[in-house]
């Protein structure tokens, strides 16, 4: 049967998250995944089930989240994004759509993933932070140096074991995970962006480490601290967990044979 | 008395307009007039009434709203926009305060408003908004000639009778207004802003002005159409009144003595 992999752009705000939930005895919560599989029933006549690349958080972003669905139609790919999106509310986009091989699993298949984390840091009356952005970015009241964040973001690439930048429920047989880039790019005098992006996270894993580089950013660490935060493979060692506004899941990457 | 006047921004989206409203019997609504009321009344440990230059309706947002107080206290101005604020909602911001005149009169005292009202126009594929700005921006799936709203902008600037750009309850005894400058600024190739300022506006007016540019801008009517619009003097011969989210209020302007 045929099976699709949409490009999906959503505002996390209004979202209690990426996946279905249905608590028993109350209506359902409002999920991307919930509106996503509603608008594609309609499209394709028929049930569905959408699955998606990374189960975002209630409140986090996406710019490239992949979720896939199979079906038995056939549908011109170049008409899906559209066909689905007028059906879509209006804080969530499908930009393409692609077919795939009917066992491409949008989990399992991904080689890679690129997530951004977003601060404005200052205080008024030097910085006001523009308001119209507050859902977007993260907003520290301390200024951050950006050169430390980024000599602390580099000792994060390579292949680590990140249980010190996990939540303790991350429900995984392994913590060991490679970031392939950690970039803290100064997009102003008063914003940073992390950039990080590598073979898989854990739960709360880029929150933890955007909320250790603000530590650093702030002075509060050294940047030769996260080597040892690394080492320590303990949560309580790493730094906090910033809320989910600031961040936003940016591309996932598969073999180009899917 | 000291008479201060505030800077305000706010994030028109969830606030019913800026003027305080009560209806009987039920709780009063969430207004921007209410809300800094209650934060003023807090620093200055006294009630206050908190008068704005411009009654902003439900959606519009303000990046210059000036907004005045009285209070028997002394507080230094420079504390004031950070006191006020960290008692605020995050979508408004005092963003300055001064001391006036006992007399001054935020409606009556101003010779100048700016406004500007946001377009992006064209369809998918071709270009998809960014849904990250859907309540700042208004959404015109039709492309837009920029050049011929500039041409049709300009037949605005000038002393004339806007009542063809009035809402048909304006409650004003003349609908006589001078605007100084009405730019059409393409801001990208999908993008326009249309800028337009003027010693004061009725009700509807920008909105009106703008709904009547894009009209132009999709080739509904000529730019020269304009000067016929304004001759009629009559609300139907003007064009639709386009959704108040596109909508700021950018700044307004004080005899300096003030």
């Amino acid at each position: 049967m045929p099976r699709y992999a949409l490009t999906v752009a959503y505002d996390g705000t209004d979202f209690h998250g990426w996946q279905r939930q249905e608590p028993p005895g109350r209506p359902p919560l409002r999920t991307v995944q919930a509106v996503l599989e509603s608008a594609v029933r309609h499209v394709v006549r028929e049930p569905v089930i959408v699955m998606g690349a990374s189960r975002t958080d209630a409140g986090v972003h996406a710019r490239g989240q992949v979720a896939a669905f199979t079906t038995t139609r056939e549908i011109p790919t170049e008409r899906l994004p559209m066909a689905i999106t007028s059906l879509l509310p209006p804080d969530v986009q499908v930009r393409r759509a692609a077919r795939v091989h009917e066992t491409f699993d949008p989990i399992g298949d991904a080689v890679a993933k690129g997530y951004a984390y977003t601060i404005v840091h200052g205080s008024p009356p030097a910085y006001w932070p523009d308001l119209f952005e507050r859902q977007l970015v993260y907003r520290s009241w301390h200024a951050l140096d950006a050169r430390a964040m980024a000599a602390g973001a580099a000792q994060l690439v390579g292949e680590h074991d990140f249980a010190s930048f996990a939540h303790t429920r991350h429900q995984r047989d392994s913590t060991v995970r490679r970031i392939d880039r950690c970039d803290v790019v100064e997009e102003g005098p008063n914003r940073v962006r992390i950039e990080v992006s590598g073979n898989g996270f854990l739960y709360n894993m880029v929150r933890i480490i955007a909320g250790t580089l603000a530590e650093v950013g702030r002075g509060h660490r050294q940047p030769g601290a996260i080597g040892e935060i690394l080492a320590a493979r303990d949560r309580t060692i790493g730094g906090q967990t910033l809320p989910p506004n600031g961040l936003c899941l940016m591309w996932v990457e598969y073999p180009t044979a899917s």
